[in-house]
């Protein structure tokens, strides 16, 4: 008797979290007894053994808070987030969607008498400069964006009501994900996943920052499983502060590109072109690059261990494992 | 040409600043020409050379904000608040006037187009143990109580439209404020100004804490000066990080009592009686004791250098310098 529900349900990772739980059936070895999956358009999601509710909604909307708390669910992912870029360029629309939706969502289940066990995305973005080499676990978190700002306040509000025994909050600060599927987007962090898909996909990508930036990744699929780690854990292990600096795979652009060469050849990486941007440069070096993660690694999340795992990974979730011609 | 909104104003602090920009009549080195001290009831102020509206709002009313914000004022003190237990027993009490307060009265000042000099009154309460013996200015504040995330969030809030050039803050990271004037409180941590106050006053006071016990003070004189310092700062040398951990006199109970007995002799300190109280001790055991403060001393904040001088303060302030027979 597990109800779940998802937040950000049509987004890259909302999306394969809840393909996933479809497929699997499971979640925290319990099985999944009914799904809603909400997002500001409805997922399409293919049939399961289980009722699936998929909707649109606004989450800044404390109706549809209401609604969503009314669905009574045992595990919540909120996924639900305007992008950093986003965030920025519209101060409203973030904190509407990334605070207050997160606010209105906790209070709305609270007054329900509804007390999951609550997974909240964050992110590395909580982290401002400047930054020691390697960013250990208690490093303070100082954003600088309006987006890293709103995630920590959606932090504090888990770890406050967690405490209070509301909720049972996890909050995961995700490293950035790669390779991202689909197609090139235009947030700064782009090339990162651009200068693998696109040769994979047998088309060109620009590389506009050094070979030698640094900056650590974890794979969509790890993405998940973060997530259904976070569903299954045991919060006792926590202690009242709940936000979790996640493990990656830290390496250099020009690592990437080398381990490129060793999964895909030669030929992948010569549709990769050197084009220097120095907005894009110095938005990248703000940017935290490694981290120690050693909580998350003792409470057991996993990420890759090298960067030729996660191009594998890319290929086998994307292209059925095979190097395309 | 200064105008100057208060909230909290008819609260301790908020009283005693109302009263010397009254009686002073300049702030930042500019004369004050109109108040707004507002608070849930009005504040009973003596007359000015400047217009001075007192008067009872209640600032979780999205109303009450847009009123306070077409007051168009050149320097804000955000100093209301629900206190720490209160906020603690009432959760969508604190929740409302600490954190939606703060977030509403910064909407209406945005929306209104008013950038004002943005002081917030935060406090100590948002770090949370366990503690280093001394704490630095870069300690990740982790609170332990839903008023110390209220505040954090206010914080967060100042820092974040700081940056983005939407108002001028500074958030004032207050040490408790000892000796506190006025009646006995049922505040976990009213024992620090009671035992001074009380014997001074002729009267007795129960100490529930071992003398070793170590805490920092500010008096409400020094509290008032860190205020208007605030508001006349260079925050060029703020940088994005808005938040300042003050500076106070740490002392142990032990302490306070000797420098009780050097400014008012024996006779004061044989009303102190001790009276072990293992609730009290255990939630003070968890409070942060001694800080660094390095950044805002280099900034200029200014607190007594020990706790004599607090004393003597108290004596000036509010029995005209003079120990009571």
């Amino acid at each position: 008797m597990t109800r779940v529900l998802i937040t950000g349900a049509a987004g890259m990772i909302g999306a394969r979290l809840a393909r996933r739980l479809i497929a699997g059936g499971v979640i925290a070895g319990r099985p999944v007894t009914a799904m809603l999956a909400t997002d500001v358009v409805a997922s399409d999601l293919p049939g399961a053994a289980f009722p699936v509710i998929a909707e649109a909604a606004d989450i800044s909307d404390p109706a549809t808070a209401m609604r969503l708390a009314a669905f009574r669910a045992d595990v919540v992912f909120h996924l639900a987030a305007i992008v950093s870029g986003e965030a920025e360029a519209d101060l409203d629309k973030g904190y509407r969607i990334n605070l207050d939706g997160t606010r209105q969502l906790l209070d709305a289940l609270r007054h329900a008498g509804v007390q999951p066990r609550f997974v909240f995305a964050s992110s590395i973005a909580v982290f401002g400069g400047p930054f020691p080499d390697i960013i250990p676990d208690d490093f303070s978190p100082q954003p600088l964006t309006s987006y890293g700002m709103q995630k920590l306040a959606g932090e504090l509000l888990v770890s406050d009501l967690s405490r209070r025994g509301l909720i049972d909050g996890v909050a995961l600060r995700l490293p950035t994900i790669c390779v991202r599927p689909g197609l090139p987007n235009k947030a700064a962090s782009g090339f990162f996943s651009g200068i693998i898909r696109e040769p994979l996909a047998g088309k060109t990508a620009l590389l506009p920052v050094p070979d030698g930036t640094v900056h650590t990744h974890a794979s969509p699929r790890s993405a998940i499983g973060f997530l259904l780690h976070a569903a299954a854990l045991d919060t006792g292990k926590l202690g009242p502060r709940r936000a979790v600096t996640l493990p990656g795979v830290a390496v250099s652009v020009g690592e990437q590109i080398e381990a490129l060469r060793r999964v895909a050849g030669d030929a992948a990486v010569a549709r990769i072109t050197r084009a220097p941007d120095a907005m894009v440069a110095r938005i990248v070096s703000g940017w935290p690059t490694r981290f120690e993660a050693r909580r998350a690694r003792a409470l057991g999340f996993e990420a890759e261990n090298d960067f030729d795992a996660i191009i594998r990974a890319h290929l086998e979730d994307e292209h059925g494992g095979v190097v395309p011609a």
